[in-house]
């Protein structure tokens, strides 16, 4: 059994979306041993800062919240696919090869992997390719971009996909993962009422 | 394959250590559908609070940070307790009939389970069954109080735990888990540099 952490590093420098410095974490001194017995910090940050799971409500104000996604539905098998030879966006040609299945989460390893600076032209998923998945009717999709999409009016492909109430996690990193099938755990924190939740995420390889 | 969700709900009305108003967290929104296209939410919270794993630096002001504990270390079997008639604190003679081996995860199922409220006479694990511990060399402990230990001046327990790099899990919910066997995951925050980090925990039952 061999356990990949496909999460992203957590800290003030990390790369978010659009450079935007109100989506930086901040981790504070709660106290330390010059004023207490132990030392505690506090963190404060944007909840779809580096690798989360989206909820509905990101996109539609009367959208479910992200407790409604139960955990059992964030565990078990998962195919990743090496698009990284895709420029600009994932189509539904790209897409067609890897015969996707119903229920099936996938994992889309493209060049945003291959970066730690935030890439103003990252590869996303185009709207045909969410309305393909959103046809065959996938659990859930991960992809190595803070966003699944961008310069879509209208976020057709965040709402293709959430309209068929499938999963999205964005900021994986899988620069050291090859394609193939694993057993992926995507674990966010356990927050109510909300539009996301930052998460830690993991694939086990040779776990059948 | 069965998966148990062992974490705390975080809410700004969750139990949190001594009732503290500082550990409780916050969600605002940052942006919404009344000024944005898009609904985003801010975190803010102490890394103690909820089900959370403990780094070195917590106890000892050159203590390790939380990067430093292997994603892959937190994953694999591991041996529910059931310690709910144990008042007070867990002893070594309440350990003692387990076996417990070398470089085993053991989770310690109490009374703490059974209620949300904070209780300021929480279930620990007492000085002399934390070194008893450290002596056999397991791998970590989670627990479902928010703290390993409390009213032990100088922190024995912790200290004995965090002298062998023997990992804490604090504030883990265990009512509906029944002793046993499991596979575990925690999966804490990729942050670094700090004391601690809040984390999701699960089991998966019948996983052989």
């Amino acid at each position: 059994m061999k356990v990949y952490d496909i999460s992203m590093l957590i800290n003030a420098d990390m790369q978010v979306y659009k450079n935007k410095p109100e989506k930086k974490p901040a981790v504070t001194t709660a106290c330390d041993f010059s004023n207490a017995t132990v030392h505690e910090s506090n963190l404060f940050m944007n909840v779809h800062t580096g690798t989360h799971l989206d909820a509905n409500l990101h996109m539609f104000p009367d959208g479910s919240t992200i407790e409604s996604i139960p955990l059992e539905r964030l565990v078990g098998p998962a195919r990743v696919f090496d698009l990284s030879h895709v420029e600009d966006g994932i189509t539904k040609a790209d897409l067609l090869p890897f015969n996707i299945q119903n229920d099936e989460w996938i994992i889309l390893k493209t060049k945003n992997s291959f970066s730690e600076e935030f890439d103003f032209d990252f590869v996303y998923v185009k709207q045909d390719a969410a309305e393909y998945l959103a046809e065959i009717g996938i659990r859930g999709v991960a992809i190595d971009g803070l966003g699944i999409e961008r310069a879509q009016p209208g976020y057709p492909t965040h709402k293709s996909l959430m309209n068929k109430d499938i999963y999205i996690v964005e900021g994986v990193r899988l620069k050291d993962i090859e394609a193939g099938s694993y057993f992926m755990v995507i674990a966010p924190l356990k927050l109510e009422g909300i539009d996301a939740a930052p998460a830690r995420a993991l694939l086990i390889g040779d776990w059948k």
